[in-house]
């Protein structure tokens, strides 16, 4: 009988915006795994350090950076085979991932990796978008309106013509893209009343509107621009 | 010194996918209140029933199944009133909210009317679309995908128009609108590979291709056509 995999999101960063069955897997998990990016810090270890039980074993899968596919895939490999190991032995496995596992998270290589072969539960986690539009004050979408979800790494046009057929637009994955992302949202005429989010639900949490955003944003920083006019209100 | 006013998401129904968070606000709330539609349990307080301590005052907002905006702005102006009253009263309040405040939820409505006078927090929550994608064994978006959210309840020519121009489409509260989004997918060349999900999280949770769904899907459903093909797989 080999063990399972579980895929467990751990919200966007504050502790207390894990769930309860994402804080129970952990503190009884005898495996973790987690990727790091060149040997970074993991910011999901981080999410989850709290709850970590002393002792268990940590598969680390260090991802480097690099616009080729094949060392990043061979890390996966590498990492799969080792969590392929523990589950054989019986052991479960649970895999810490930012966010929600399946919404822009790295947990899906390991998933298309093991799950035809493991038992395999995903545990869905608070996302980064909801997380900064908490923060913002702003709602995100109501009744009929469309949510777009771009990351800012996409090319400009591209950007552009995805910005310019929605109604709340939420551009994550900000970084080096701002400057793009600014001109983009000011020739579609949705600069005025966008918010740019940094690290939500952190203490270094900073919330502003797009105008005022710094000149070097952090990975994990969003803008966030809706154009929400529910009859309702 | 007034109260907080604390909107609280509940995540997609599995009470074990409230955040650590939500339930330390609900089990310590004094009063708690939420909507109900045409006088129809609620699926909020049905989620956190077992941490609602004993002898927490209830606000109940009963909104009427209505197309006109009347009736249903009367309820969230009453409501308000309520929770004001409370707040005024220096207790803190706790809307419960299905899935995440900020995301289709109505609490913006209790949002808009309150939060020029009072402090708010909104407490985000793990909404509906992950929580299906988990289950369904779908990952929705990876490094640079984007993902499209609409409601089934749009016209069929406008579902079309999103639809077509997606990567990942993710077609939340399908109820009697399956037929037609069946048609849109079908028309776009996406229904095959369209995962069909009910109920996700619950004890009554149904997962299935599309073309297995069935002819009367509840409201709490949703529809995911992925389009996913990412090269680190």
């Amino acid at each position: 009988m080999s063990g399972t995999l579980y895929g467990v999101g751990l919200g966007p960063g504050d502790p207390d915006l894990m769930t309860v069955k994402a804080q129970r897997l952990i503190s009884g998990a005898a495996v973790i795994a987690y990727p790091t990016l060149a040997g970074a810090e993991s910011f999901a270890r981080s999410i989850a350090s709290g709850v970590i039980p002393e002792g268990a074993r940590e598969i680390v899968m260090d991802v480097p950076m690099s616009v080729e596919r094949g060392p990043a895939q061979a890390a996966y490999d590498a990492g799969a085979a080792q969590i392929a190991e523990a589950l054989e032995g019986e052991s479960d496995v649970v895999c810490l991932c930012e966010g929600d596992p399946f919404f822009y998270g790295s947990f899906m290589y390991l998933y298309a990796r093991l799950s035809g072969r493991f038992a395999c539960e995903v545990v869905p986690g608070v996302t980064s978008m909801t997380a900064c539009a908490a923060v913002a004050g702003l709602p995100l979408a109501a009744r009929n309106e469309a949510v777009t979800v771009v990351p800012g790494t996409l090319a400009e046009a591209e950007l552009a013509r995805r910005v310019e057929s929605s109604e709340t637009a939420v551009i994550m994955k900000v970084g080096r893209h701002l400057e793009k992302i600014r001109r983009v949202l000011a020739l579609a005429g949705r600069a005025e009343g966008a918010v740019y989010v940094e690290r939500a639900s952190l203490g270094a949490e900073r919330v502003m509107p797009l105008s005022e955003a710094p000149e070097e944003a952090p990975y994990f920083s969003m803008i966030l621009a809706v154009k929400g006019d529910d009859p309702w209100l």
